[in-house]
């Protein structure tokens, strides 16, 4: 099929099909008002990822970070959830095929899947070292790391002895930064008290870093703050050292060997599988290497954002996985599809970047605004006001009770989520018991025209 | 091994076990102050089950009516948790014996474990019809009906019809009743206007009781008038109804075939199969049948309390398994610890019931407060008052943003909850990490004497 500069004729509705509800799939979602809008995503709510490592880590609850998307786009009647799993993109015939829907036609579409950690090719690791992505991550994660702390108690009683409680994070990235500092308080300060045998010597948490410095999107002076900052809060970090093994029972750093129950996988992502389907050019990550506007070379209407393109800033630099490049990434792309811009008269898409803020820790933060760079008590309260306004701005979050009231009031409870690692086996199961009733042929559903 | 009619010398601390951090096991825990007491449960946490079935239907997370036994216990030092699970008790050898950890001997044993669902002998139905004691339980259900939702809508989506969006629920006790009632305002008032392709019409629920009434525990007249509170609501309840067979596709009553991809379990319970090892009656339930003070007859240091109890009232019949009555039992037995009390001493438990409440939906509840009998909105402001009262009682629930300030400045998060369902196969991964730990044999831990 041949693909006009412009979009179907401007009488008729144009349907745009966005895969993934993250940050750059929501944002645009929210800004397409004159189009229909398909949001196709494998779980049935919008995570707000900035804070997993605070639900793996038992500071909040998996509904106080996480949204049903029907619920986010209840007031907007133009976009229509779809929960299940884009296999392939047939980028000519402009189709999605989805897992248990039938194939939906686009006039647009916008990709953004978000990514996966990646195992440098050694996926086995997965099972020793999990990553934190989504909430059934996150979910994973805690009941691992609370466990740990109940089997440590147990040796305790069992053996009179207790061997190191120790945790690897691998990755000196923020996730990897804030899950250690994280950690640290959560064993020294909230399980301390309720763990008798627990000893604060006896628990060891070791940051693991390929590269020569941690947090190395910030200025080096505020990484180099940050590293002492660990230090001083007692966890180990390690530079230069890449890991060459992750077994059962600990990590091999090169040929040092760390006993650990756990590992915590916080390096390198990889974007979903899907990506490769689109046949265009990816970066070693496996991002696609989009156009200025955020397309891909075939097709002025297939735009590709967050995580799982490769987009260069003005100095030439890939912009990095996070949140508000996604947004403003979301926004350019609506903005394309509302004025129905042919490629000619696009303007490329800029990022302008705030600045960047990581929790070290309890009253810890870094915080880099421009040039304006500080470390401490004073960085983290900046990033514990913006956040909870970022959180406002998505949900209010209200007590429990209120919460109560409120469901029985205006019928509308918070914790309506699906944890991903249940879905599939849900979905084989639903789908056995209504095989007899869906019996048409899975035909393209034809657009409006 | 001889019981004494006293424990051991009054100079030396005896050692009391709980098996079960229900609300039986919890008050007894709480009340024995001057014993070292072992709390053993399978999970880390205590449940606050009369709001269970609000987490299945997705009105409150699980962090909200649950939280860790050792946070509760943090303020009593002569108190000791044990996560696991126990295989057997010897009650002549005065020894509990468990999964993962060295036996435990004792000089008291308080038997609580509660109780799980029965299904008549057809165990293979509970696949099919999933029922609701734990947490886990909890968000299986509420996954299976959000799942129940999505599914209905796509098939409206692929094939443009919708088949009766179905719920049966097998059990006219308060867990059914309540179960129906927050359903049908789930799927009428929340779900409605997120789903675009959901009607009223296409939504049914079913209630399937065996016996002659609903809420039979409840005055004959009260249950009538929450019988025709549910058909004014729309809930199908059909009394007399046996079910004779469960299958992915529905259930089969009598010879009548109800065609639902969502069956619930409400009825039968079995208490926990460990009770058969004290080898004592039990009634036909598999209850344990206790002396007038809650012990068996072999042992008057061997309480069994709760649901696994079957302990007559002044009338002779048997008590119901409910939370006030595990309570007052837990008090009474922790009494006769405290002070010793040989057998010949003590006067019988008894259980002054201060009333039932069942919410039957969005502002409708039945209660009975001895001659008070009352249905409607103003029994539903009762049971919600009452229900808010006990649960700040146990915990204050604080909003996020509180949640989240009181986790940074006390460093007390509040939901560090491990799911049943995850526990073993956890369990195993880190017994084999910890294999080359723990090396010494296991022996009894021997008590101070």
């Amino acid at each position: 099929m041949n693909t006009p500069a412009r979009l179907a004729h401007p009488m008729t509705r144009k349907r745009v099909v966005i895969i993934g509800g993250g940050f750059g799939g929501m944002t645009a979602a929210r800004c397409l008002r004159d189009a229909d809008v398909i949001l196709i995503d494998r779980t049935n709510h919008h995570v707000f990822q900035p804070l997993l490592y605070q639900v793996a880590t038992a500071s909040l609850s998996p509904g106080d970070i996480a949204w049903p998307l029907r619920t986010v786009f209840r007031s907007q009647p133009n976009v229509q959830i779809v929960m299940d799993e884009v296999v392939s993109l047939d980028h000519t015939a402009h189709i999605v095929h989805l897992r248990h829907n039938t194939p939906i036609e686009f006039d647009a579409l916008i990709v953004a899947p978000g990514v996966r950690h990646a195992y440098f090719g050694h996926n086995e690791w997965e099972s020793f070292a999990p990553g934190l992505k989504t909430i059934g991550d996150a979910v994973k994660l805690r009941e691992r790391i609370l466990l740990a702390f109940e089997e440590a108690e147990r040796q305790k009683a069992d053996t009179g002895k207790q061997s190191r409680l120790s945790f690897v994070i691998v990755g000196g990235g923020p996730t990897g930064v804030e899950l250690a500092g994280a950690l640290l308080d959560l064993g020294r300060k909230t399980m301390g008290p309720d763990y008798p045998h627990l000893r604060v010597e006896n628990l060891s948490i070791t940051l693991v870093e390929a590269g020569s410095r941690i947090l190395s999107e910030l200025d080096p002076k505020l990484s180099a703050k940050a590293l002492a900052a660990l230090h001083r809060m007692g966890v180990t970090v390690k530079l230069n050292t890449p890991v060459t093994a992750v077994r059962a029972g600990g990590v091999m750093l090169g040929d040092e060997w760390i006993a650990s129950t756990n590992v915590l996988w916080a390096a390198g992502t990889k974007p979903s599988p899907l990506l490769r389907t689109l046949g265009v050019d990816q970066d070693l990550c496996g991002r696609i290497k989009v156009q200025p506007d955020l397309t891909i070379p075939q097709d002025p209407w297939i735009f590709v954002i967050g995580d799982a393109a490769h987009c260069l800033d003005r100095n030439g630099t890939p912009l990095p996985g996070i949140a508000p490049v996604a947004i403003s990434e979301g926004r350019y792309v609506a903005t394309l599809i509302n004025e129905d811009l042919p490629p000619a008269h696009r303007l490329p898409f800029t990022y302008h970047g705030r600045g960047r803020m990581v929790t070290i820790g309890w009253a810890q933060a870094a915080a880099q605004l421009g040039p304006f760079h500080t470390l401490g008590r004073m960085a983290w309260s900046l990033w514990y006001v913006v956040h909870i306004f970022i959180l406002i701005g998505i949900r209010h979050p209200v007590r429990v009770m209120c919460k109560w009231v409120w469901a029985y009031l205006t019928c509308k409870p918070g914790a309506r989520l699906l944890f991903e690692q249940h879905i599939v086996e849900h979905k084989t199961a639903l789908n056995d018991q209504a095989a007899g009733r869906i019996t048409e042929e899975r035909t393209p559903v034809r657009r409006a025209a």
